[in-house]
């Protein structure tokens, strides 16, 4: 492992909200307080719509955390300890996972400061991200998850830990496409020749549009999802927009489950509504399958199952689908009783999908 | 897409062995008799250890599927209309996932050649293969499952179906490494500066791995297998030992689950025992988390499960644990009522798996 001495801006400016963190603890003291800190309340109660930036944040109430009682003393102990392995793990140019981060709390000196779960280092870390406004990855905490795959003309140059790598995401890759990492500020947008971004849900459908040449026949990057998105794809999604300015569609299953990934993408989640500037993207739209597809294509499906419609009635209770477009497809899909997946549009024969129901969905969005 | 003319060769003795299936039923019903399928019963007590090659294969009872029954005629006639699916897409040079194949029988102009479920389409393309000893890749089925991703200091050449790409796995690649094809043997072997294989189980390892250099300090092809390895996975591995003579280690977590992958990778599975040759590597070596790295490091645990418990016990009946070195382990294990995550290293501290852990275990079995 190489130390940079060379630390990149974005690692000071996190180093030193930590530092600001545990100085503010010792001002406390120092005036001879009990020390605390401020967290917002993190529950559904507490998440409003922010209007102007399109995506879920969290509202005015905060609790308190005081060292006023043993249980919170322990809780800002453990705070102090992983403030002083973030800031020596940013000095070093390291980093580490949130499993390995609990794990390694057997390993420090005092008994109190070690975590009896991985829910609570997890749950502490979003703590510090709040607080700090400092975002988990910035902290050079990896996530386990895996990112997406791209595929589509875009070139990327990545800062890995052996040197920066240029990548060109159709002429430089294999079939299965540019593994994003986890950190995907680490990858800066070098040049590019697309129209629009397209996140896919399941690897079947990816692959049936790279084999069918859609990314270079519609100038379009495909980003797969590979079910629940994790925070680097949302991540990699967002800048796509912002930073090129192109537009992002999704494509998923035709299912509640599905419209919640385009959810997560487009309106961020609670668990992150105080990360919803950093990924999620307001101006994503769903291309589909939509209940009105299954109808119009005649596709292959399956019923509904009990969870399936519990899971509709409570999207149409959610803030994130009160658009009449949604509740009109979610009262079909009700009514028809029906969901459908992304390669049921095989039933057509293999190349309607790239043919047909993309080209006519894109033209319908105003997209192509 | 393009049709390719100068189809592989490879592609044409699958399409060859598919016609010769179909000329089998013609010659039956040229005869005067009812025409038939012989097929190995894909059963438990009819899997056989070859000891020769060091893998499970299918023993010597088969099952007879005859048209003498409307179900059996029915099921021939699928088989047929596969075959005549399956031969014009490797005509054409195309590809299509098991999924897609289920959906795709919705168009078909028989009623009674559709499938009722995908697990009827998946077990006529297993009995495909067996039949006629060309694997499920070869037809051109992609599977949905992901392959491993690649780390180290190897050289191939991926023959996609844009052209053939040439990447180093480490130097042309992310901090994510090379994303293998679901198709590995679209795959060659170019150069290699590495003295052995490491699969390893979960992502957060692969990346301690990456991130500690621990692939160019060692000269160690660290191939991520994300959990039950895809078969692709397991055929690179392969690959990686037959062809360029390499030691292959498997590292995964230290439970009964995780030594079922070491089991796939090495034995084979009872699934796909006709692909044990393909997929399985007999000479792979378990490194760990051993359950006496449990005792002897001190690793934090957690207490074993009912169902741990049974697939401790069901392993040792397994004729694959059949050797000294598992039934110790085993038993030890059951013993301590104890398993451990690989990630509890960190424990140690992060730079105590690549600096003291692995160094080791590789010296114990004479990898370094």
């Amino acid at each position: 492992m190489s130390s940079d001495s060379d630390i990149p801006r974005q690692d000071e400016l996190a180093r030193e909200r930590l530092i600001d963190l545990a100085a503010e603890f010792y001002d406390q003291f120092a005036a001879g307080e009990v020390p605390s800190m401020q967290i917002p309340t993190r529950t559904k109660s507490n998440i409003e719509y922010d209007e102007e930036k399109g995506v879920w944040v969290y509202g005015d109430r905060h609790s308190t955390r005081s060292a006023n009682t043993v249980g919170g003393a322990q809780k800002l102990l453990k705070a102090i300890y992983v403030i002083d392995f973030l800031q020596n793990q940013l000095e070093e140019n390291r980093s580490s996972t949130l499993r390995e981060l609990y794990y390694l709390s057997e390993s420090w000196d005092l008994d109190a400061a070690q975590f009896n779960s991985q829910d609570e280092s997890n749950g502490l870390i979003e703590d510090l991200e709040i607080v700090s406004h400092v975002k988990r990855e910035d902290f050079h905490m990896r996530p386990e998850e895996s990112g997406a795959k791209v595929m589509g003309p875009l070139l990327i140059r990545e800062q890995t830990n052996r040197g920066e790598r240029e990548i060109h995401c159709q002429d430089d890759v294999g079939q299965g496409g540019y593994q994003i990492p986890n950190n995907v500020d680490t990858v800066e947008f070098l040049d590019h020749d697309a129209d629009f971004v397209m996140a896919v849900e399941t690897g079947g459908m990816r692959d049936r549009l790279v084999e069918n040449g859609f990314d270079e026949d519609y100038r379009c990057i495909v980003v797969h999802l590979g079910g629940q998105p994790a925070r680097a794809t949302r991540r990699l999604t967002k800048r796509l927009h912002d930073e090129l300015d192109l537009p992002v569609t999704v494509f998923t299953d035709g299912d509640p489950w599905s419209y919640r990934i385009f959810g997560s993408i487009s309106y961020g989640s609670i668990k992150s509504a105080h990360l919803s500037e950093y990924l999620a993207t307001p101006q994503a739209q769903f291309i589909g399958i939509q209940p009105s597809d299954i109808v119009e294509y005649d596709l292959p499906t399956d019923p509904l199952s009990d969870s399936d419609v519990n899971a509709l009635r409570s999207e149409l209770e959610d803030p994130r689908f009160q658009t009449d477009y949604w509740r009109e497809q979610i009262e079909l899909q009700l009514d028809i009783n029906k969901k459908a997946e992304q390669q049921a549009l095989a039933s057509r024969g293999l190349d309607f999908v790239t043919d047909t129901y993309l080209p006519e969905r894109l033209e319908e969005m105003g997209i192509v």
